[in-house]
């Protein structure tokens, strides 16, 4: 196999002198306006002598991949027009933020957003001013860049977002630019084998191309430093079939560029011929390699330093253009070499033949609906959650595995909405017990099959691979073009994804204040086989910090859910799902589980998000001896069997139980808007009385959340203390002092009425840990009274023995 | 090109039948002691019928990769010991933990790591019984298991591990297995392209075995389902040339992987010679490829599902042994199948054909030295830190760049420790400017260079790829090896490695409780570009949070620093490279700001960690009005600014200027053993006046740290409130309230006897803020009066005009 067969030969030209004319014009434009937003203050079309003060105090910017990006999108926009295509285009090297404001100035798209930008000589004043300059525009592509999904800020998720836009979207195309720095990058990497997650049949295409303009910000990329043959075989071991641009004479990189373009778009266009006739091979989809100079068309030489084609065009290629008449020359001739006069009218408006380059209205990539996700966005169709409640006659008596329920209730808003929603995961689906999904759709998978897979099918709506990262990208990408859907994962390894997160999080708060972003479904995170349930896999697989990373990020987009039991979650998911623009954390167990509350409490406590269990409670709504509150369902289920072991052997002993659903609830209204007022706060949890607080994660965070508050100096939480290892659940809960007997001895050494009273209680309670901590290691197992705990049965801890 | 090319024909044997009989019985007692693991409390040499009684009442454990592991493990035992090879072995496919404990009980490791576990029947029994098991040892490969130095919990480090492992190793050999699943996630498939940063003359050779066993909990795995063109292509792509083995006969398979492995050890050979003679060409180095069924030798069918090469036998293939007779026969008949009686004596010992069938002493892979690197770490040759000094005359006058400094040191480290000592950076070393390093060595490189390339090096010490991963995980397998290293970035991305932290963490907690691990180096973080210089790229950018995650870890593992300036960062620096079993965490800026100490009074501050900066505050040893805490250099820069303003409007106002280096001093010492008393903590902050804070990071990190100070309601945090965006770094500072400015209003706010006379400078400092705003949306600069502001030089707000 000759590893280059798919490159393109220059033998014929595929643009006529005026194509060519007009679209290496229009890239001149989109380079002049990029240097100018790097660095012009003023005179933006040069129409006096460049001087100092015309340029920017501090000079901040990319350059480097600008040019490049620049002249993919001319071409792509040609190939729109040509073709009318539904094209959206994702930047992956998003630091050369000038290229695409350029470009949208160009299209008119930008002055629609911000019409003080206007499309004349004073707005691209505007422009230019306005970039990496305070209080204008990031230097990076950013939610306030028309035509985005795609943050430039942290590098890596171009491929996975693209691929999150495509599915469910047949028509579109994503033209998505991967940088060889940003190629290095693990979720990058992983993120190639997305393909074998399309169908053709159903969703949209990614065209990847892969830039290689050789440098990141001080070394070589990889990929540019690989030999031609193995760079062939990586890509075509990504599944992937290479079409080969690489040059620096614009003329030819014109015509060859365009050429390789009209060849993947002819090779698209066949794939999906093939596959609506039938054909359910998963096809090699094409892609582009662009090998160009980093900061092409800019300054060769500075200082006697070669600039363009080395990494020292990766930012700013000189600094000096205020200070050194020198470097200020160098600005003004390399700007003037793009000739503005030619391209700008007298009132600075794009010429007729530059302004004609484009597609019009929604087939502008400035101004596709699909990079407006949230104006596409529809409601999803929800079955009544109330209909998949599990039975509670009794609280805490029956079994129930919370996501498992769950399960049911995603079944049949798969089932109502086939076309904009999906759940995504990786590689555990099933074992997080979301299994009844696939009773209604597939795994994604269009890979090779044998007999004995289970439920892989080419139109799948389960999203699995082993990578969170790409799981999260696809997602983020899908949520970002107007769809829905849901993340369940492994509670430890979220962490994997915190710095994706992080990004998210920060695109969701500044789109909250960009009017022209229309608000897109929240980010739904399920976090279950959580830290209490993963006595099996041992320490490693134990964290329950992703919440305490999350609370960080601001409270406007920020919300988390710990659902006791399997009809609060129900509560909580529908919640979640009905929701735009937040991220919400629900973290549920998947083991079996006692089950507290009918429906109608559930949703009540819900709505609520924190409130007092009275059926659990003895202070008969007066004032409680001892608040015991809890969060999270292991957590709720060993205070209620403290509150049993309790009220058996004290029988006057007021206790309040306070559970919470909604854990910014506790903090204060001022710091976040589900935040209690100190008075309803207080109003639960007193200010005088000892609370013992069972949180399922790192107990700091409870103290974090309520250091404010008048009676914090009685919290005292138990929590996850970093003590795990393989053993038995419960005794998950003794290593770290959250377990039954552990609560019941705190609230006995904090009511003071109890302290002349409890030393007998105390010991016996003391003792049971014992007997606990002998018995599994002789049988490996829980004592048979702890698996079979009920509230209201038996208690686990026979109250007499307190006496 | 034939993509089989390199595949092993099964033409030619190349073990004899004794060989290949002692081979396999090898492989049927590690296979049987891993089943006897997952499964057996008891009759472990099941000389008595098999009964319920003797199956663990919990099946917890994963068979499905262990029987390729165990086969792997048994052919490189061969190989070591015909080529007397210096070899370990990185198992990704960790939760097969089952394997290399069999192997280390066969090699007699086990037993001298853990005497009670002996090499006969009761040895085994306990071995057995122990197996995730509570008080035994986990399920996955982990710090208790002898050889390992990769924890098998979160995947995808196997590659980035053992290449860390193999560099300055020159005669190691690292076997890595990758899973096919772990294959699937990010830093596993960046972390293909460490073979460019490989000098076969001064490093080890890793050689990659993918597994590709074909599936994960529940799917297929990707790399399984592609043709075999492309996977050929994909390897040859990263730069490899793969050698083939499948199958499911043993006999057959035995002598596939043993040609495969010979030929890839031959490979190497000549390519060291050929290095040796003075080819630098970057070589394409040999892996295998074994693709054997899941579950291998398992059983066939339980239930009349198929079990063996499917996902079912990816954990306990069959969960009811206990309670289902059918089960139990299937168990019996499986762990029969592996013969026992012919593989172990009447004592239990394995016999003489197995028992020699393994390398003696340091060559065996669970004994072999580079697995517990503790004991073979030097301390680093030290220079002294002293002299790398800045000087300061006056406090607060002159600038310096503390990371630039930094690398002064760092080169002379270098310098001295040519051979077991690195510094890892993604792509931002000199972006860091740590490039006093590249004086004395180069970047690591061994693709293609050209002209104009800055310091590549095939035997560069600078480890740099654009991926967090790939670098974290380098840094790790070089100090689990016995090496030191230090790891420089952005700080916002270092959350990249969030979850990687974590395994560390975990790994060093645990080693502290295992007595023959020794001590490692500690992973020393170097976070700069820090949030308030990140105001060039932005919001994106902007992420202090690493510190709060870092602390929900053990504190016994946890280190954090704040120097202030250059020469307390050069001692923070020596002391973390001198230390071992920690993370350090060291934030500190890379612009020029100013320096406050001279280095007798850093190394003083440094050692106690926290301190009153008498020099800069006024209440002359008594009672302060106010505390104004600063940790970090900008909060320290902005607190003596703000110091500057009120004492030059309120001379008789008394300021205590406290200083933290060292965050954990904060935390009481019940909490952390760095942790001030209540009474040394008191003493610095008074339990009754308030206490203006202003920290770095996250404001809500300091109340956790000292929620239960008992002046914790006088504090009042300033710091980062996700306020971000472009602008000057000024700015970025006001924009969060952490500015002179604001400090010195909350000052004035909260002193109660400056409550009367305050008004008109409250105001005088707002009518600031608002000259701020304006100038720099004018200008796109600070004030020059912010930028040239020097301690004890004309304020930058002039005291009179408060008046």
């Amino acid at each position: 196999m000759n590893p280059h067969s798919a490159t393109i030969g220059a033998d014929d030209a595929v643009l006529n002198a005026d194509q060519l004319e007009r679209i290496h014009a229009w890239w001149r434009a989109a380079n002049y306006l990029s240097v100018g937003q790097i660095y012009l203050l003023d005179n933006p079309l040069l129409r006096e002598p460049l001087l100092p003060e015309h340029i920017k105090p501090r000079l901040l910017g990319h350059w480097g991949t600008t040019p490049g990006l620049n002249f993919v999108y001319a071409h792509l926009n040609r190939a729109i027009m040509e073709r009318d295509l539904d094209t959206i285009y994702v930047m992956g090297p998003g630091h050369g933020g000038p290229g695409p404001v350029a470009a949208a100035w160009l299209e008119g798209t930008y002055t629609e957003a911000y019409p003080e930008i206007t499309q004349d000589a004073d707005g691209m004043r505007r422009l230019f001013r306005q970039f990496s300059f305070p209080g204008g525009i990031p230097s990076h592509v950013a939610p306030e860049t028309p035509g985005s999904i795609h943050e430039g800020g942290e590098l890596g998720y171009a491929l996975s977002h693209a691929y999150g836009a495509a599915f469910d979207n047949p028509d579109l195309i994503v033209a998505a630019v991967v940088g060889d720095g940003e190629a290095e990058t693990g979720p990058l990497a992983a993120s190639w084998q997305s393909n074998k997650f399309v169908n053709p049949a159903r969703d949209g295409t990614v065209l990847p191309i892969l830039h290689l303009n050789g440098y990141k910000i001080a070394n070589p990329t990889v990929l540019a430093r690989i030999s031609p043959e193995e760079l062939d075989h990586l890509l075509r071991g990504y599944g992937h079939t290479p079409y080969y641009v690489e040059g620096e004479d614009p003329a030819r990189m014109h015509q060859d560029f365009a050429r390789a373009l009209d060849a993947c778009l002819d090779r698209i266009g066949q794939i999906k011929s093939r596959v609506r006739a039938g054909d359910t091979q998963r096809p090699r989809w094409p892609m582009i390699v662009l090998r160009s100079p980093k900061g092409w068309t800019g300054p060769e030489e500075v200082d006697g330093k070669q600039v363009e084609g080395t990494w020292r065009a990766h930012q700013v290629p000189f600094a000096q253009a205020r200070e050194n008449d020198d470097h200020l020359a160098i600005l003004e001739q390399w700007m003037r070499s793009y000739r503005p006069e030619e391209l700008f009218d007298r009132t600075g408006a794009p010429v007729e033949s530059v302004i004609t380059l484009h597609p019009a209205g929604t087939r502008r990539m400035s101004a596709n609906p699909h990079s407006n996700g949230g104006g596409l966005l529809k409601d999803l169709r929800m079955p009544d959650f109330r209909d998949y409640a599990v039975p509670v006659d009794t609280a805490g008596t029956a079994t129930g595995e919370s996501t498992r329920v769950l399960g049911t209730l995603l079944r049949d808003v798969m089932a109502a909405n086939m076309d904009d929603f999906r759940v995504f995961s990786p590689d555990e689906n099933n074992s997080n017990r979301l299994d009844a999904v696939l009773e209604v759709t597939g795994r994604a998978w269009n890979a090779a099959t044998l007999d004995g897979d289970d439920h892989l099918a080419p139109d799948g709506r389960v999203m699995e691979i082993l990578s969170e990262h790409t799981v999260q990208g696809w997602l983020e990408g899908y949520l970002l073009t107007g769809r829905h859907g849901l993340f369940s994962c492994y509670e430890a390894f979220i962490h994997i994804v915190d710095s994706m997160f992080n990004q998210h999080a920060k695109w969701l708060s500044t789109t909250n204040g960009i009017p022209w972003r229309r608000p897109i479904a929240s980010l739904n995170y399920l976090l279950t086989s959580h830290v209490w349930r993963q006595d099996h896999n041992g320490f490693s697989h134990q964290d329950p910090g992703f919440i305490d990373h999350v609370v960080n990020k601001k409270s406007d987009v920020i919300r988390v859910y710990l659902p006791p039991d399997a009809n609060t979650l129900l509560s909580v998911a529908d919640h979640c799902l009905r929701r735009r623009q937040y991220v919400n954390v629900v973290v549920a167990g998947k083991q079996p589980q006692l089950q507290f509350l009918d429906m109608e409490q559930a949703i009540e406590h819900c709505t609520k998000g924190i409130g007092i269990w009275d059926w659990a409670s003895s202070d008969g709504g007066q004032e409680p001896d001892v608040v015991m509150a809890c969060a999270g369902d292991v957590p709720t289920l060993e205070t209620l069997a403290a509150v049993t072991i309790l009220r058996g052997h004290f029988p006057d002993l007021r206790i309040r139980v306070v559970n919470v659903v909604d854990l910014m609830r506790l903090q204060d209204d001022r710091a976040h808007p589900h935040g209690l007022s100190d008075q309803d706060f207080d109003a639960l949890f007193t200010t005088n009385v000892p609370v013992v607080f069972a949180y399922h994660g790192y107990p700091a965070l409870i103290h974090r959340l309520t250091y404010r508050r008048k009676g914090h100096g009685n919290l005292h939480v138990h929590g996850y203390q970093e003590e795990g290892t393989t053993t038995t659940p419960f005794d998950m809960c003794v290593l770290n002092e959250i377990d039954r007997y552990h609560l019941a001895i705190d609230v006995i050494d904090r009511v003071p009425r109890l302290r002349d009273v409890s030393a007998h209680a105390r010991e016996q309670l003391r003792n049971a840990l014992i007997r606990h901590r002998s018995y599994i290691r002789e049988h490996g197992e829980d004592m048979p009274e702890i698996r079979d705990w009920t509230w209201g049965g038996d208690p686990a801890f026979p109250p007499d023995a307190l006496r």
